[in-house]
């Protein structure tokens, strides 16, 4: 609270005050996120985050975002409103098809078009993968990413391609199909920042080979 | 090195203090395997996993194993025999086979044979899944897993059965059905441990389902 005030009249609630302030905290999310993709989630403390986001105040993240908690919901909640805002446009494109991949490329494209447009190193598909894979952050923090309207509708649209798929064989092929995104999309991650020069295959291909390999997933017989 | 030399008297070099120590370990392991699991790696201090373990030395853990990475090293290590005992047993059924089923079989039966014969709770896939998320922990305790000569052998002969595939998008494939397992096993573990009675389908039900959409994750058409 002390940290609150002082910083409140610093800023002093000018324009530029609150310019400024906008601008620390996209610093600060920007600086935790690589932060966090690079070294793990609790390996990272707030003050490190405030120091590497350049803030002579150690306390900046608590004073911007209140707890670790919170500057991970933020980091999240940053992404979340354009990739919605692809699934729109996605969604309108395929209205009405009863293609399976028509469904699928729309579920893929939603995530990969979103990294794609990000500019610069990109870290938050492995961001994510630590979220989803620790048992109190993924019911905290990720839960509510799930519940978007218009990622229901598409899974919807994919569910009535498959009539005759048991509902727990389909379940199970979703979630499945939910890891392969995101993993692959952080393995991609991985090599454009590793250190060694890599051939890494464009947006494009890189989707299409998801696809291509979700269709086969989501489309087996099963033999149980 | 205190509590070493404390604990060497203590245990005094006897049969029956070796075996203490021995079971000692062995509670060890198997208490931070489960808190891991189930608060997260890093949630969880080496003094929480020393007194869950009914240590009254909360320095057991140094003690016994050594630093945190060091028991991570032993819980990976304590499933490692197992699953590689599992995959001489397999191997030797397939020997020869040609067919794409059959070595997927293998890949996937390695590990859920493994899980199935463990006994009461299971913790292991929620552990692995921390392990491979964390950017530093993959590195350090996760590869020398992966190098496994048996499971190159099977992953070799898997290959062999999809020659026209171009190596990239095998090589993306079995990273794909690398997170498939290991996800879909922790999911199932997260299922029986919850609060909720549930339906959850046998250990055989279950590799049919991943066996039957790795199959066709695999051999999908690249289009491309």
């Amino acid at each position: 609270m002390a940290a609150r005030t002082e910083d409140a009249i610093s800023d002093s609630g000018t324009p530029a005050g609150s310019l400024r302030s906008v601008a620390t905290r996209e610093r600060i999310l920007e600086v935790a996120e690589r932060l966090f993709a690079e070294n793990g989630i609790f390996a990272v403390s707030n003050r490190q985050v405030s120091e590497a986001a350049g803030q002579g105040n150690n306390a900046a993240v608590g004073y911007h975002f209140g707890t670790k908690i919170d500057l991970l919901r933020a980091i999240v909640n940053k992404h979340a409103a354009p990739i919605e805002q692809k699934r729109k446009e996605l969604l309108a494109d395929v209205k009405g098809s009863t293609d399976l991949r028509d469904w699928i490329t729309c579920l893929v494209r939603a995530s990969t078009d979103h990294y794609n447009e990000l500019t610069g190193p990109a870290w938050y598909a492995r961001f994510s993968v630590q979220l989803m894979a620790d048992p109190t952050l993924r019911a905290v923090v990720y839960e509510d990413v799930s519940s978007s309207e218009l990622l229901q509708k598409m899974l919807g649209a994919l569910a009535a391609c498959l009539p005759d798929m048991p509902d727990d064989v389909r379940r199970a092929r979703g979630e499945m199909a939910r890891y392969v995104m995101l993993h692959m999309c952080a393995e991609r991650e991985r090599l454009l920042a590793g250190e060694e020069t890599v051939e890494v295959s464009s947006w494009d291909d890189f989707t299409t080979d998801i696809v291509d390999a979700l269709v086969g997933l989501w489309s087996a017989p099963v033999t149980r």
